[in-house]
């Protein structure tokens, strides 16, 4: 088990910090807001009222002893900054930080943050491919070209088996799960059949993904 | 091809409307900030300066002739809501809105939303399960119970084939794709090898995922 710190408590902060604690890990959050602080308190091993950009205050917490820290402090991006600089040089091995924008995201990877997030661009990037299409409910890109995707099944599939349907070679595409009600299907066979308001997981070529959009 | 209004250009609201108007579609995108509209004007088919909470604005902008409306205000909850009811009002078929809480995202979906979206909180949680394990890359959550996962093969696993290795009756999970640097292949067979540095894509139950995480 691990012990991480969170180091600002904004939505995403928040969502990072009681995640990783409702998995069993030791979280410290920390963030200026004595309110912000008094609401996650019971959702994480400790929480704590400090300024990051403090750094006797960060050494006194005994901030590097923790393996990992993950800064999500959002609009003060000279904050944002200083912090990440302050906890590398703590000595924390690995450090996430959340960025605005490239140049902030440069800016973080350059004073030595292992990872840079940036969760409202990828968000906004998944609800977009989500929208373009009715019957897409989500999806990864995989690789540029490549993606996973959940559909609605279309009508004209309904009561149909895989085999009858071809979909492999007909769309150039893999079924990888279907989902029924509350039961999924991770190892669907030629001979399973599709039923109205199945939801199919997908995986394939962009390209050929287009062609189930409806 | 469909067109969308974007009601708020934040980080999350930006990236929604650059992927839409990126993926071919008619995008006005609307903030009550000059520099915000300014940013974004040549990235999208219209950029707008108007007041989201002032329901003549929307009006004399014809939000009524759009097929989808995003509202991505953030943290001002009461301008969210407002804004939402209005775009509904007008009669926007299908209202996408952004939430901050729980009780947030119950007032949209009671005023007309049809689609309530937590960015923040979705990816504090996708990002929470990446670091719980080195070898976790990416995630999504199918169902309660199973998830896909990107996974770096373990190193037992190098210079072995899928049938060698025997992950699905041994773990229970599906192998469906192969990342090899730029390769894919998402049609692995027994005969595949993996080699070292691929990632593999995972579908399972969360339970049997859990053991292949290092
Ligand atoms: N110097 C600092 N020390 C500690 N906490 C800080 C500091 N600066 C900002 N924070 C905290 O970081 C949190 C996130 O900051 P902010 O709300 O500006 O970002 P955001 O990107 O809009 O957040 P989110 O989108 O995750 O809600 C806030 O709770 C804020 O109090
Ligand atoms: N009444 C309004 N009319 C139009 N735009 C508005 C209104 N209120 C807020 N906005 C705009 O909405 C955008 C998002 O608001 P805000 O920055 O508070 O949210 P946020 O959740 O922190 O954003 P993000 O996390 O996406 O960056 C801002 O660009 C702001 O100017
Ligand atoms: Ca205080
Ligand atoms: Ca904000
Ligand atoms: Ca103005
Ligand atoms: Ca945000």
């Amino acid at each position: 088990m691990k012990q991480y710190v969170i180091i600002g408590c904004g939505r995403f902060g928040r969502s990072v910090a009681e995640n990783l604690y409702k998995l069993g890990n030791d979280v410290l959050a920390i963030d200026e807001n004595e309110e912000t602080v008094q609401s996650i308190s019971d959702k994480v091993t400790h929480a704590v009222e400090a300024d990051a950009t403090d750094e006797n205050a960060l050494r006194s917490l005994g901030i590097r002893n923790f393996d990992v820290a993950v800064i999500t402090i959002g609009s003060d991006i000279q904050s944002s900054i200083m912090a990440t600089l302050i906890v590398k040089d703590l000595g924390v091995k690995y450090v996430v930080a959340k960025a605005q924008s490239e140049i902030h995201a440069k800016v973080l990877y350059k004073i030595g943050a292992d990872r840079v997030v940036f969760p409202e661009r990828d968000m906004g990037m998944r609800v977009a491919h989500n929208l373009i299409s009715t019957n897409i409910l989500d999806y990864i890109e995989l690789a540029p070209e490549y993606s996973i995707m959940e559909i609605t099944a279309l009508e004209e599939w309904h009561e149909k088996t895989l085999l009858d349907l071809n979909i492999r070679s007909k769309y150039g595409i893999n079924i990888m799960a279907i989902k029924h009600g509350n039961h999924i299907n991770v190892s669907p066979t030629a001979y399973d059949n599709i039923h109205k308001g199945d939801v199919l997981v997908v995986i394939g070529h962009n390209n050929d993904l287009k062609r189930l959009q409806k």
